[in-house]
């Protein structure tokens, strides 16, 4: 099987796994108890904490700090609950469900959600973005690379334009499909910022919300108190190691993988055939996503041809497979044709240009197929 | 070492650890993904979701479902802030910190909480609890198992007066240190009950909230719409797996698990110092906790010393352990000399008699040598 729904979900580092069960069987103590076991538990969470936050800030990592969570999910709910709470949110029409549904939900606690659209690549329009800020906007919420195109925002400069427009804004990015893969580092412009293990060689169950240090934040989750207060609940003590080790392990070669796969997936969407694909994903995005669409074609039913062929790819975000189709395609200006046949194909470090290639041969094959047989 | 702190977490059982290892490497897929590899993984979360509701309500499963959660804390956020929305919501000064802080959360929202008072024994006074309930009361919240003295509240018989009272109310409880533990099986009159994984052989991170079906709930995490849209976010599978096969096999001998430690238990007790230690855990409380006070001594002193001395046991709750000293235990009745000296004894069903002996020998001599050093 060739496995192109890394943005999904990608395989654990092997390592990462082993280390995390190793320490769930041995150091398995409380992380808040004070005795020697507990203290031992939390100095790793501590290293962990500080090995993300470099990371993802590099030099600026003291100015960071990292609250662990469930996941990317639990990330932004904390983000836009506890940090939109008054006036209006701004947000975009590409948001993960995590954040799209989140701010909708905002309109039942008494603040307005806004929704700046998008670009024919899924990513945000600038200018009409910065045109739903006002003094009366608390929060905004620009998500960082587009998990159904990868489209990539420079969130940095929609965040510095944002704030000299409304200087206590706070500005928060889902950076779930960024975090990891592509090269960054948080400036002081970003607020909050969510990250997720799963995506990157971690373990399902474990995400962060990184925030400004000096940036006041409610937590979502109440309780005993752990992470400071902003997240209550027992840490995933094995899921915050499996991620450290993970992410550590990402950020060794990111830049070297980055060129790669760029390579890889020019090379995959040039074997397509142009005839039967349109191509969603912008070239200078994220290189782990191509994102195409079969015209007139149902994404779905090449899903189940190319996994008979031994090809694995996603249709659009995992997370909403549910639906009939995309809203976020739909938000890109597509109409049925193109968004009823979207195919997303996301890589890995692993993934190397064979398996592109066999990949493109297995869905030119697939599409010609279906195409004939539907007539 | 002897392990006397089970309550705030054990060690992960092996082969649960095991195999959610396992299955963490080889299905790594997104349960939420529609080609062999997620629906796969769906079919393991269903399996471990049947397990445990048939374990939490034996026949009476099929009218209740299951909602994974990151834990105990996160189940009772939900129970809470979902369950809780007009009125006032009624609950009991013995509640973990994640029902009360979030009853605490509820005043500015809009709801007003109210605390039923406790008898000597860390017990809701039943009579108390009732005449807070009005025809405005949407939720009662009352926990199964007191975390930190064991005491036992009769959830069913409770909830049946609570509804004959108010019959639209409805009724929660945490029953954290009670599934898996103490022979129960949730009856009708339950809405919502949490449990958590990590106390029982599991890992942390995982937990469940088990609500009755035809019980309308709101998601308190927005997302991709997991878990029947009632808690989005991509599942922890590996997590969730564990926590089936732990609670499985803890229910394999629950009642002799429960008879065994019923005897050490009160082994323990009865080979403690009077002169020095005053019992809080009523008799027919949970046989997994045993809590003491050395009164006028320091608890955490004691536990520093008794450390020293190859035996680990808890202070209170340690997931308030940044606390001076426990709301539980103060609400309890007692004064400063008591409620400074308190340490809880916890078991697991590999708990000795012989361990216990020797913890009963060190906490004499320790808290001895503490009396005789402070004079």
């Amino acid at each position: 099987m060739i496995y192109l729904d890394n943005a999904a979900t990608t395989e654990p580092n092997a390592e990462a796994l082993a280390r995390a069960v190793r320490f769930a069987a041995e150091h398995y103590q409380n992380p808040s108890a004070l005795y020697g076991g507990g203290l031992a538990v939390q100095s790793a969470l501590k290293e962990a904490r500080e090995k993300l936050l470099f990371l993802a800030a590099g030099g600026a990592g003291g100015e960071f700090e990292l609250i662990f969570t469930s996941g990317g999910t639990e990330a932004d709910n904390q983000a836009i609950f506890c940090g939109g709470r008054r006036g209006n949110v701004v947000t975009t029409a590409g948001e993960h469900a995590a954040v799209y549904r989140s701010a909708t939900e905002l309109r039942n606690r008494g603040v307005e959600p806004r929704f700046a659209p998008l670009k024919k690549d899924g990513s945000v329009d600038g200018a009409a973005l910065l045109s739903l800020v006002d003094e009366k906007t608390s929060l905004v919420s620009v998500v960082h690379v587009n998990n159904e195109t990868g489209a990539v925002n420079d969130i940095l400069s929609l965040a510095r334009e944002v704030k000299r427009k409304n200087p206590r804004c706070l500005f928060h990015s889902d950076g779930v499909q960024a975090f990891g893969k592509i090269p960054f580092a948080l400036g002081r412009e970003i607020d909050l910022y969510s990250v997720s293990a799963h995506k990157i060689g971690g373990l399902k169950g474990t995400g962060a919300l990184i925030k400004r240090k000096s940036l006041a934040l409610a937590p979502y989750l109440y309780g005993g108190g752990q992470e400071g207060n902003l997240r209550s609940g027992t840490e995933n003590v094995p899921g915050i190691l499996a991620f450290a080790y993970a992410a550590e392990d990402r950020f060794r070669d990111l830049g070297g993988a980055a060129a790669r796969l760029e390579n890889c997936r020019e090379a995959l969407f040039s074997a397509l055939d142009g005839a039967l694909f349109t191509r969603i994903s912008p070239e200078d995005g994220s290189p782990y996503i191509l994102t195409v669409a079969a015209r007139g074609l149902r994404g779905e039913v090449l899903q189940r041809m190319l996994e008979e062929r031994g090809v694995i790819v996603g249709t659009g975000s995992a997370c909403s497979s549910k639906k009939p189709h995309s809203r976020v395609i739909e938000a890109c200006g597509y109409g049925n044709d193109i968004s009823d046949g979207v195919l997303r194909v996301s890589f890995s470090p692993a993934t190397t240009e064979e398996e592109a290639a066999a990949a493109a041969r297995a869905m030119n094959g697939a599409a010609a197929a279906l195409k004939t047989k539907i007539g």
